[in-house]
């Protein structure tokens, strides 16, 4: 299916779900003018992104299944899609508050839509309540659903501590570079981004799909779960670290938005980078110009990440990473049997983000 | 016991919860500055209210089994208790934000307190987390550990959607008196206030005590959940109703605060009995006058309060209310059998609000 026709069709169970919740609530004795506003805060806000996260819940139920998902099958992985997707949203709602930011997606952020304001807040944490109105309508009666909550529980918890070390590692008001380093860069990144947009698509099917625990293969005890995470975790690094230098690197044509991390003060892998073997002068340099609101800044900064060979450095970054991901992928051990893992998971994943360039 | 000692006991749980909350995120690999930013989140933002509702939980455990609780049982109490603060603290903290509010518990509002500004969102939405953190801990094999998380989930969002309603009926900075009804503001109450300071905590130490959802006492099919519900969301309406008329109504020395629903628009219950039988010469007053913020106009709402009589109609609807409140709780068939209702659980509450006065 091509990934056109893939977007759609994901994009036709959101209908279904907008309506769930919407009649949900007009149910529970709303006014009108709560329901109008709480349809316009998930249209605004959820089904506008790439997808990516969403849609590869059904890609991964489908690789583990082996074969095309009947109707009812695709609509549980679509709704433990779009529980990502819900999360994601609720997530960037309060994010672009926390940030000050101006845009996301092309748009105004909800919070600077007309009338909004601060009532973003709760519509954002109403996003994150969907999530468990919808598990409940759909899930309470399988024998994983408590491991489904479970898994958006702790998610939720890592994101949030993520959010956290980064909100006080790189306040956007207050520049000290000596609060960076590579290994705080990979604590946020793992806790920030990772968790949620790698290991818990691939996570949630893999419980909709029965694989247990734990099971043995030609003698080998196989605990899956961590299988996923040993590998989901670096790729969700890996992703990260590419999403930081293409600020950095890519022609705007090409990456479809302007860079900003370096006038944002953002803790980003090109500028830890950069610390790691900085000279005293390119090290002021930094210390001068990083995270500062003018071009000038911007350009010196860049001019250090150039001279540091900050693009080399990315390259042999990712022919390593690349390596060693797909050697931990070879190791998985395969069966043709139901409920085991499938390398497929894996790599689709890594190809979709090898040498991609926007 | 007294309530002094009672406190003391209840405040103790905490310590040691917020304790297992530190050391997690430690454990976890947050940063010493992470660790210590959330404890201070912790500190500032839970242990410092009145903690009726945290204590309700362990009071109705103790009624349900007839006797006091011992240790372990007294804690896991403690820990629903505190699950229902941490939701508190996490809604307060947001609402805050939303209502531009300067103080809190006589002390700035978390997002107003040195050095934190928009981070408390995300200070907010970890209380949250901490909750299903401490019921994966210490409830995981329980048989009704599903049922927690659901009363939790379910309540959150519907404390959500009342929050919604009041945000948009009563924005600060617009008046619209038509907005206005008795019945919004019985739903406003009842979403945002009544699930979750009365019924989530009686629900909450029913499943602890293995109240099942169904039994039979003399020939007679009871639902007991259903029946708490509907006897603690009128209590938790009258609750609020007589919150609304302190703040309009007792001596700021008695009531330990200056009420200021008039100047901040609140769709407080005087307002909207005032607005019920106002004449239209009244009616124009309120509507010049409500949510001003001057003391004369302040003045002259509270004029047309007392000209309609929002003192007797006060006593009125609490003699009511409290005849029918009575009514309810002496209609349920009691037994000395565990796991079965007990009429106490509801009195208790009832006796602490008739006729308080701050
Ligand atoms: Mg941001
Ligand atoms: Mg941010
Ligand atoms: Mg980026
Ligand atoms: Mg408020
Ligand atoms: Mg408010
Ligand atoms: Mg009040």
């Amino acid at each position: 299916m091509s990934s056109a026709v893939k977007r759609e069709k994901f994009q036709q169970a959101w209908a279904r779900i907008r309506e769930e919740l919407l009649s949900h609530i007009a149910q529970e004795g709303m006014p009108a003018d709560a329901v109008e506003w709480y349809g316009k805060n998930l249209d605004y806000n959820v089904p506008g992104g790439k997808l990516n996260r969403g849609i590869s819940v059904t890609d991964t139920a489908e690789i583990l299944k082996g074969a095309p998902l009947n109707d009812d099958e695709y609509f549980k992985a679509a709704v433990l899609g779009w529980g990502v997707e819900l999360m994601q949203a609720f997530f960037l709602v309060a994010d672009d508050i926390m940030d000050t930011s101006i845009t996301r997606r092309g748009q105004p952020c909800w919070y600077r839509a007309q009338g909004i304001g601060m009532v973003a807040i709760n519509d954002a944490i109403m996003l994150e309540g969907a999530i468990y109105f919808l598990l409940k309508k759909h899930f309470r009666s399988e024998p994983y659903y408590v491991d489904l909550l479970e898994l958006f529980h702790d998610t939720t918890y890592q994101t949030e501590m993520g959010q956290l070390i980064d909100l006080i590692t790189a306040p956007e008001d207050h520049v000290d570079l000596n609060r960076f380093s590579l290994e705080k860069h990979r604590l946020i990144v793992i806790y920030k981004t990772a968790y949620y947009s790698f290991y818990l698509p691939v996570a949630l099917a893999m419980y909709m799909s029965n694989v247990p625990t734990t099971y043995t293969l030609n003698g080998k005890t196989i605990d899956p779960y961590k299988v996923a995470l040993s590998i989901l975790l670096p790729l969700g690094e890996y992703f990260q670290v590419q999403d930081d230098f293409l600020d950095f690197s890519a022609p705007p044509e090409l990456l479809g938005k302007i860079g900003t991390d370096i006038v944002d003060n953002k803790c980003s892998w090109c500028i830890n980078t950069a610390l790691a073997v900085a000279t005293p002068q390119q090290r002021a340099m930094l210390d001068a110009n990083y995270g500062r609101k003018d071009p000038a800044s911007e350009a010196r900064v860049k001019e250090v990440f150039e001279a540091v060979g900050v693009r080399e450095r990315y390259a042999k970054y990712e022919a390593d990473v690349y390596g060693r991901l797909t050697a931990l992928i070879d190791g998985i051990p395969e069966s043709p049997e139901r409920g085991t893992l499938k390398r497929e998971i894996f790599t689709s994943f890594l190809e979709k983000i090898y040498k991609r360039t926007k």
